[in-house]
């Protein structure tokens, strides 16, 4: 607890009052001692922009509190802090750009803002004199922003590694454990609230691709566009690639990594194969986890909820008390991070690593050995061999082939020499060994 | 990064100069402007206090920096921060206090003196407008004392729930994993050099009961005494109940839990059964972790290292850089919680949750129901029991039972009972699921 001597009261405007909005009013509303309890002064929710102020909501506010014009928030000098929690680019990033400049404070929830335009308003606050604070924007209720910049801030970091979408993560749980197909699953998921009635950002890996380049802006220090960032989606994985998987030794699980290699960082959102025994294959349904590697702590991983109410509430409403704990007469400015803009990023093709590849082929003595030279005169070594689920009557078969480390560029080369070759029906999946 | 004007170095004297002291010289001297780009100013290793200044250790230090008096550090005005890292209580918790009082901030890894004066230590800091930080003393590199403090500070815990010694996870681990006998189990982790010549402080729950002392303080805002903690060691498992154990669906860990309960708090450190799909069921080897049940997050966990060089060193430098950011000119003071003395400790005998007992027993009809019995009239409901190894021989059998919820107290008077029974041989285990 602070004990702080000025007592100045914080007022705050808020943007947007959907479900994390009402979550928020509802903290700093219903157990405002608590929150001042924490800050060392009292804490009131001065405004609360919505679109639409008839709509009917389930968190009551006093009367007075609703407004429809933003400049009642950007506006008003009595509020020194901005809370914003619209989501989407625009109109957010214009609130968060005009509340800065005009010397507020801004604690977003805002992914796809802060990957976008991060760096920008991070500059922008700190010209001001202001705090940003985005630890909302990824993995609602763990902790991970604050510890990259704060308690782990003595390490230099190797990697991060997660899995930062639930419903991609709800999805294959699902399909991992049921044999489900992936529609189902998916619809399994829009029935459940995990997956909206447009899925496309969760299942295309965009929204992971905004919160991978906020974690590998602050774990490297550097900026690591969204637009930068290798991406796949989980669409076309099919239950024998579960099962395979399982049969190696593998889970299968929509990953986002960020590597710090010798030429620059290597970053990518796709569906891969991960050991059974590694934390990040137990990480099941909606939750989250985000593992860092550091020079000094080694592998720390933050399991938990990684959207939903709550934990959104808990991420936006810590970043609150910090500003308002920190606010008065010559306090210093809270750590942040600027990644800066240096370049360095590696294409997919440099990706090294082992490769999981499934191929429905045509199933007579030989297929194999063409398909293996291919693989050879690409520097391609193979690791295990698996040849499944023979179908005498269309006399094809299906071939489970896992590499030893090999470069992506040779590793689609070969697919596409081997995908021309008579023998071979269908290449099915190219998935990467993460461990 | 934090722009500030003043640019007063920061000068640290180092009390220990063991594992972790020449971690964190090696830090402070091996890459300063590592340090100094986080802190905003230059961060200097000024003097280093040890026992013998003539043994021979592996941080090479310039000259004149070692001394054996403890008084050149705490009574040099130009040292304004210490970090102590000797561990014990005597004499650290002297040198840490005279440190608070002479008006340095100090960083400190010591669970002892954290655990059994940290509340007393913490308004001293206060009084004296330090900063006193100990994110290790728990977890080494797992950051959960700055999350608890910091970015969940806006939740409310009901529980703590963790597996926070290392030792006794790898010895539980080989002996699931391996079928390996505990005697066997502790002599290979000390050949691994994970347990100690004299693994006291480690397998009897001393080093888990500090800790767990230190993080109930911290999620409860309330005092818990190391010795209000209920203490079992691990010393009495045997091969047979991880056997059974997995049978039923469970792991053995040693937990160490404090749960917010109706009656005030209850805090323990024993050997228990974990449902094998629970996250900390798989906390393996010398891995520790933490999971914290809060109103807004839900359960978030973070697994990581819990001691050695590296970990420890990320925790105590994470500290000292916040310190050194924040220190300057009109600073407001880092957020802390000092435990309240506020009681309300409960009695392992009001404990409420399912039990697994495994008995021997006489092979002959009748037996269980004589059991039986005993536990119906204690109000103890059976949820499962095997029947287990008959040696015919001996006409002795093995039967585990376990329970539906019931309490602690009854179940022990059910099983002073039943050891009284002429056909009961002995009680092997008492053991609680934790789920």
């Amino acid at each position: 607890m602070s004990d702080l001597s000025d007592n100045i009261p914080v007022n705050i405007g808020l943007l947007g009052l959907g479900v994390v909005g009402g979550g928020v009013a509802a903290a700093l509303l219903e157990q405002p001692e608590d929150i001042s309890a924490q800050t060392g002064r009292p804490v009131n929710l001065k405004k609360v922009l919505v679109r639409d102020a008839a709509r009917p909501r389930d968190v009551q506010l006093p009367d007075g509190l609703i407004t429809t014009n933003p400049e009642d928030i950007l506006a008003d000098p009595d509020i020194s802090l901005v809370v914003e929690v619209i989501g989407g680019e625009s109109p957010a990033a214009q609130y968060l750009q005009d509340a800065l400049k005009a010397g507020k404070h801004v604690v977003t929830a805002n992914k796809e803002v802060m990957a976008k335009r991060g760096p920008e308003l991070l500059s922008l606050a700190q010209r001001h004199n202001v705090n940003l604070l985005y630890e909302a924007s990824v993995g609602g209720g763990i902790p991970i922003i604050g510890c990259l910049v704060k308690e782990l801030a003595a390490n230099r970091f190797r990697s991060v590694r997660s899995i930062i979408n639930g419903t991609t993560n709800y999805i294959l749980t699902r399909m991992a454990n049921d044999h489900t197909g992936f529609a189902l699953a998916l619809s399994e998921a829009q029935e459940q609230g995990y997956a909206e009635a447009d899925p496309t950002n969760d299942i295309e890996g965009y929204d992971a691709v905004y919160k991978l380049s906020i974690l590998a802006g602050l774990a490297f220090h550097r900026r690591v566009p969204p637009e930068s960032i290798h991406r796949e989606g989980i669409t076309r994985l099919q239950p024998q690639d579960f099962r395979y998987a399982h049969e190696l030794g593998y889970a299968i699980k929509s990953l986002a990594i960020a590597t710090m290699e010798e030429g620059g960082i290597q970053a990518r959102v796709y569906p891969a194969l991960v050991p059974q025994d590694n934390m990040l294959a137990k990480v099941d349904g909606v939750y989250n986890a985000v593992e860092v590697e550091g020079s000094l702590c080694g592998r720390v991983l933050i399991h938990g909820r990684g959207a939903g109410r709550g934990p959104t509430t808990s991420a936006v409403v810590g970043d609150l008390i910090e500003i308002a704990r920190n606010l008065g007469a010559g306090s210093t400015p809270l750590p942040s991070i600027t990644p800066e803009d240096a370049g360095g990023i590696r294409s997919i093709d440099d990706l090294e690593c082992q490769y999981f590849l499934r191929l429905n082929i045509a199933d007579r003595p030989g297929v194999l050995a063409q398909i293996a030279r291919i693989l050879g005169e690409q520097n391609i070594s193979i690791a295990s061999v698996l040849q499944k689920d023979a179908n005498p009557e269309a006399q094809t078969a299906e071939i489970v082939i896992t590499t030893h480390p090999a470069r992506e560029l040779w590793v689609q080369k070969a697919l596409e020499l081997a995908a021309n070759l008579e023998v071979v029906q269908e290449i099915n999946s190219l998935l990467r060994i993460e461990d």
